[in-house]
């Protein structure tokens, strides 16, 4: 079969391999879409990051570059093993792409898997990827999907898990105000997640590509950059003087966060999303004075069937985020190049690797 | 009646001033002690910082500098106004010295108060303070004590206070493990409340002096010098390699919150208890990929009570604290000099103002 496979920087090749072997416990699927990521762009121009360096291989995974890309993807089960009894081929799947120890009790619902030693991702620790023609994954992280969601849109629910688990960890209910830094894949996401949920969104976005994106999806209220206003002093302006009740950084970037902690009320939550290659600055005594508080959040976990459930539902159409369709060949040419240079005209571009 | 001004950096006059009126509302009350806090040695150093300098009255209090100085107190009742009916002359009390505007519902457990617009503290934005013989306080700012505390341990509810309210910002249960970052008056104290509610105390500390405190005061199981283990990996290798459930930045050092970062369990708490005059670099990254929640905790709120009864029933005993005993007019040279030179042979000074 086809597929992407991440020998190096920059060095990303299409090329035959081995299609993967069903085993027990495992689900094979055929891969309709997978989206290409942010991490998928870091590790092309920055890494090896989280992919394991070749003859470095991973310890759960015993797997080392070259290895397929791709963690966010949608499909359809070809075959399931004997002993997994409540799947069946023909079924639509979205894939919690997943590569974590076999002492983890990952049914458990206070195990914070996704926190456990060593954790890895599909697509980039190894167990195959999205960016091939089929892959073969163990049940616990095969999600069936109504057949009404649709494939292509299916294949953005992973980020969007992403976001929906930061507003878990935000504590945010119905009627709350919430500020999200950077209208990104994520921070859009984030805001579509709020929006559902009841939440009243702004967003502070410099480019104007991405500020009209936000503006399109309807997923925030307003759309504020920082450029032309202060965001912190709109944000209680809009709140009557409070500020706003959590925050969402998805920017990475300094002055982002500390605006974020200016911007919500005392006693607020800022959420990190945002995955950082620096050491930023913080203006920690704001968030000391004002008891502000600043939580990580990191991934997913136990979160999928919330989120599947909300796509199902209509609570989020995930169509307006999809700005590029590409075959497994144009890859680089039309996906991560087009991401890497024209950044702010794209949300999601997503792989067929059967085109 | 003498007390001490703050007149601006590094000019603190020991002088005459007029005996404050008993007014509706109020409580007059003889100072017994005063505790010297590193805040009123930043603002002899470097401020006026929270006091509001010469000619910018404060927006509550309408007083700017000179301004008396002393916000940890003790004293003993010796007036009440005629519509105060649950308090008497003879009482000993201590003093959450806040000041706040008077729209503020302070008695509504739910309110913040510490958290309200251009809230400051009796004893450096006005209304008098500790280090004075006579001081008159709003009734819901007066907590009356048992004779059996001794009114120079009383001194030390307020610093108390700071500690215990980290700790329930912390979340913390009986059980857990804590590391504190610094055994400086607050580290130590919050060691005490987190000893007391049954926690396992881990302190991080580099001066000799202070490593030896709390070793002698028994608020820590363990203390560990930076300089000879690694923090984070000591504190693993105690919890059976999951770290500390939470941890207390006490120092004002960046290192030192990333090592609490790195030393808290994935999903742990750190409490920022201390006070910011930089921007430190944090290590974001480790807070994200750890799902790390970094709390701000300012002062107190609805604390006193709880505090006086633990210090009450026994379950803390204040004295070991206390490691200097002075006379108003020795407050310079034998108080703010010899915690500015001698920092870390001493615990806490207190002041009689009528010595």
């Amino acid at each position: 079969m086809r597929a992407a496979r991440y020998y190096d920087r920059k060095d990303l090749r299409i090329e035959e391999i081995e299609e993967p072997e069903l085993k027990t416990g495992h689900v094979a699927i055929d891969v309709a879409w997978a989206g290409i990521c942010g991490s998928d762009l870091h590790e092309y121009l920055e890494g090896p990051i989280t992919i394991p360096a070749a003859g470095s291989p991973h310890p759960i995974s015993g797997e080392s570059a070259p290895i397929v890309l791709g963690h966010e993807f949608s499909g359809t089960i070809t075959a399931v093993a004997d002993d997994v009894e409540d799947l069946s081929p023909g079924q639509p799947v979205v894939i919690e792409p997943y590569i974590i120890g076999d002492d983890v009790p990952t049914d458990d619902p206070d195990v914070d898997y996704q926190l456990s030693p060593n954790m890895n991702f599909i697509g980039l620790g190894g167990r195959g990827g999205g960016f091939s023609e089929k892959v073969v994954v163990q049940r616990p992280w095969v999600h069936p999907i109504s057949d009404n969601v649709g494939l292509d849109k299916a294949a953005l629910i992973e980020p969007l898990a992403v976001g929906y688990h930061a507003y878990r960890k935000s504590r945010a209910q119905a009627g709350n105000v919430a500020l999200i830094g950077g209208a990104g894949p994520i921070g859009l996401l984030t805001a579509a997640v709020l929006k559902a949920k009841g939440l009243t969104v702004y967003i502070s976005e410099l480019s104007e590509g991405r500020k009209a994106k936000a503006r399109e999806t309807g997923v925030a209220d307003q759309v504020f950059d920082p450029r032309e206003v202060s965001i912190a002093d709109e944000i209680r302006r809009l709140t009557d003087g409070a500020g706003a009740d959590v925050a969402f950084e998805c920017t990475s970037v300094a002055a982002v966060l500390d605006t974020l902690i200016d911007a919500v009320r005392p006693g607020g939550v800022v959420v990190n999303v945002s995955i950082w290659g620096h050491k930023p600055e913080v203006n920690l005594q704001s968030l000391v004075l004002k008891e502000v508080e600043l939580i990580g959040s990191a991934a997913y976990a136990h979160d999928h069937p919330a989120v599947i459930e909300m796509v199902e539902d209509g609570e989020i159409d995930l169509a307006p985020f999809i700005t590029g369709k590409i075959g497994l060949d144009e890859l680089v040419s039309q996906g991560f190049d087009q991401l890497i240079n024209n950044n702010d005209e794209h949300v999601k571009i997503l792989v067929d690797p059967r085109a």
